[in-house]
C-alpha cells in the first residue's frame, strides 16, 4: 500500500510560540517520523502577503519558522520541506482553479464573512471595506497548495475545516468540467487530542492576542515572560484550583504525568505562591527546549544553511509540481 | 528618447474575423512597424479558461490566431509575440497584485456587474449565479499582464477603458504600500479612427452575435458568407442608401477612396441588385486577403513552425518578466 500524502502550510506571520509548538509543530514532526506518511511541509510566504505588508518581518518570520522546525527535529531528508514561493507552478494552478471555482463558494468562506460582518457591525457603507482580493481568494490558493501535490490528508484545526471543503469542491468541479480524474480530493485530518495552550492572559495563546511565549528565547527572557502570566490574587498559603490556572495549563501541555501530578498536589495543598509555580513552569519549559534551543541558535545564525535546506526541499517538491501541472495543462489544453 | 512599450493581448475564444482585423489586428500590425514603439503582443490563453472550457477549441483558436497575425504581416523579429501561458511569472505577479487590490475595486468592474444585473433581472436568488472567480479576478490578471512588462500604452476599445483604470489603481496601490516606484502605471490608447465593422445581420460584427465573416476561409466559402449578408428588400432598379447598408459599410472598411466612391455611385444611381453589390464586396475582400491567405495556409498547416515562433517570442518576453518579477519579489520580501 502506498503512503498517504500529508500536507501542511505554515504562514510566516509571526514568531513561532509555544501554542504553535504544542498544537501544530509537535504533532506534525511526530507524523513525519511515521512510515505511513509522506509529508510535505511548506512555509506559505505567498499567503503571508495577505496579512503582512512588511518585507523585513516576512523575511524574519520565514527564517525563524524554518529554523524552529529544523531545531525541533524535522528531518529534511525524510520530509519535503520547502518555501511556497519556490514552486511557481502553484500560482499557475491557482489561476486554473479560479476559472472553475464559483464566486458563490468564496462568498460563503468564514474568514471573509467575518470581516464583512465586522464592517456591517461598524456600520461601514462598504461591507467590503479594507478587504483585499488576496483575502477573498485565499481559499483558492490553499486549494492549489493541496491539489498541486495530490495530498490525501491535510491536518487542520476546526477553523480550517471549511477550507478543505472548498478545496474538495473546486477539485470535483474541475474534474467534472473537464471530464477527468486528474485532481485528487483531499481529506481533512483533525487531531481530537490536539491541545490548545493558554497565553499569558489566560485566553488561547495566539499572536492576534499578543499573549504568546515564543518557543525560543534566551533563558532570561523566557523567565521574564513566564513571570508575566496573569494569575489570580490568592496568597501563597491558600489552596488553589489547578483547573482555573494558566500556569498549570501550560505546564500540563508539556510536562509528563508525574510532573503534572506533583504540581497538582502543590496547588491543592496550598503553601505555594504564584512566583514558585511560575518558576516550576519556567524550569520545565527551559529544560524541555534546551537541546532544541542550541540547534535553533545554530540555524538562526546560519541562514545560508537553512536556505540550502529549503532549496533542496523545493527541488523535490517542484519535480512533483511540474509533472502534475503538466497533466492539468494537458487536460485544459494549455 | 526610449521607445514606448505597447502591449496587447488576444484571447483565443473564437476564429479571427474581419471585425477583429479592421478593429484590432490591422492597427496593431501598423503600430509594430513604427520605430517609436516596442510592441508586445500575446495570445491570452490563460484568460480564455474563463469563457472556454473546451480544450480542443482553445488549441484550435490559439493556432488560428497565431497563424492569422503572422499571415497578416506581424514580424516576430521586430515584435515580441508570445503565449501568455509560456510566462509563468505573470501568474506569480497576479497573486502578488491580488494581495494589494481591494475587493471593492473588483466589485465595480463592468463585466462582473453586467452579469450580476442579468441575474437580478432574471430574479435569481443568487446574484452571483454562474459567475466564476476567474471572471471576477480577470481585471487583476490583466493588470499583471500589463505591469509585468512595464507597458506604457495599451490599445483598447472603450469597453476596456475601465480595466486600464483598474490596472493603474492596483499599480499605484502596490507602489504606495511598499513605498516603491517599481511598477509603472500604464496609459490606455484608444484609436479615435478605429472602425467597427458590421456583421452579416447589420449589428456590430462579433462572435457573440454569431454574425462574423472569418478573415481566412476558402474563396467559395467566403463568397457564400458574403452572400448571406442581410439587406433590405429593394429591387435592383431602385436607388439605394449606402449609409444604411451593411454591404457598403464592410466594403468601406477595407476599400480605397476611389473604390468606395465608385460603389457609392452605383447605390445612388440605382440599377444594381444586392447580388451584384455583394459580388463586388466579395471580390474586394478576396483580392484584399489573397496574398495573406496563402501565408495563412502555410502557417496553419505548419503548427510546429508557429509554435517555434511563439516559443522564441516567449524567450524574449521571459527575460523581461523574470527581471521584473525579481524586482517585485525583492520589494515584498519574497
Amino acid at each position: 500500500m502506498s503512503k498517504k500524502i500529508v500536507l501542511t502550510g505554515i504562514t510566516p506571520s509571526g514568531t513561532p510560540h509555544l501554542g504553535n509548538y504544542v498544537g501544530a509543530i509537535k504533532p506534525a514532526i511526530e507524523m513525519s517520523k511515521s512510515e505511513d506518511f509522506d509529508c510535505l511541509y511548506f512555509i506559505a510566504d505567498y499567503h503571508s502577503l495577505i496579512k503582512l505588508w512588511d518585507k523585513k518581518l516576512r523575511q524574519q518570520y520565514t527564517h525563524e519558522i524554518a529554523s524552529t522546525w529544523l531545531a525541533l527535529g524535522l528531518d529534511p531528508n525524510k520530509t519535503t520541506f520547502y518555501r511556497q514561493s519556490d514552486i511557481p507552478e502553484i500560482m499557475e494552478l491557482n489561476w486554473i482553479l479560479s476559472t472553475v471555482a464559483s464566486k458563490g463558494l468564496l462568498n460563503r468562506a468564514h474568514a471573509y464573512k467575518a470581516l464583512v460582518d465586522q464592517n456591517l457591525a461598524e456600520e461601514n457603507a462598504d461591507p467590503d471595506k479594507g478587504i483585499t482580493m488576496g483575502l477573498f481568494n485565499y481559499p483558492i490558493l490553499m486549494a492549489a497548495d493541496i491539489l498541486m501535490f495530490d495530498a490525501d490528508l491535510v491536518p487542520v484545526g476546526k477553523d480550517q475545516l471549511q477550507h478543505i471543503e472548498i478545496a474538495r469542491d473546486i477539485c470535483n468541479r474541475f474534474n467534472h468540467i473537464y471530464k477527468t480524474s486528474t485532481l485528487k480530493a483531499p481529506t481533512w485530518l483533525t487531531d481530537e487530542e490536539s491541545q490548545t495552550i493558554l497565553g499569558l492572559d489566560g485566553r488561547k495563546m495566539s499572536k492576534s492576542y499578543d499573549n504568546t511565549i515564543p518557543i525560543f528565547s534566551a533563558e532570561k527572557k523566557l523567565r521574564k515572560q513566564v513571570m508575566k502570566i496573569i494569575t489570580n490574587s490568592q496568597l501563597p498559603e491558600e489552596k488553589k484550583d489547578p483547573s482555573k490556572c494558566t500556569v498549570f495549563a501550560i505546564h500540563k501541555s508539556i510536562a509528563n504525568q508525574s510532573e503534572i501530578a506533583s504540581l497538582e498536589q502543590k496547588y491543592l495543598e496550598g503553601g505555594m505562591g504564584w512566583g514558585d509555580a511560575k518558576q516550576i513552569l519556567f524550569e520545565k519549559i527551559n529544560e524541555y527546549l534546551k537541546d532544541a534551543r542550541e540547534k535553533y541558535d545554530f540555524y538562526f545564525n546560519n541562514p545560508k544553511e537553512v536556505d540550502d535546506i529549503l532549496k533542496q526541499g523545493a527541488e523535490k517538491a517542484r519535480t512533483i509540481a511540474k509533472a502534475n501541472l503538466l497533466k492539468v495543462k494537458e487536460v485544459v489544453g494549455i
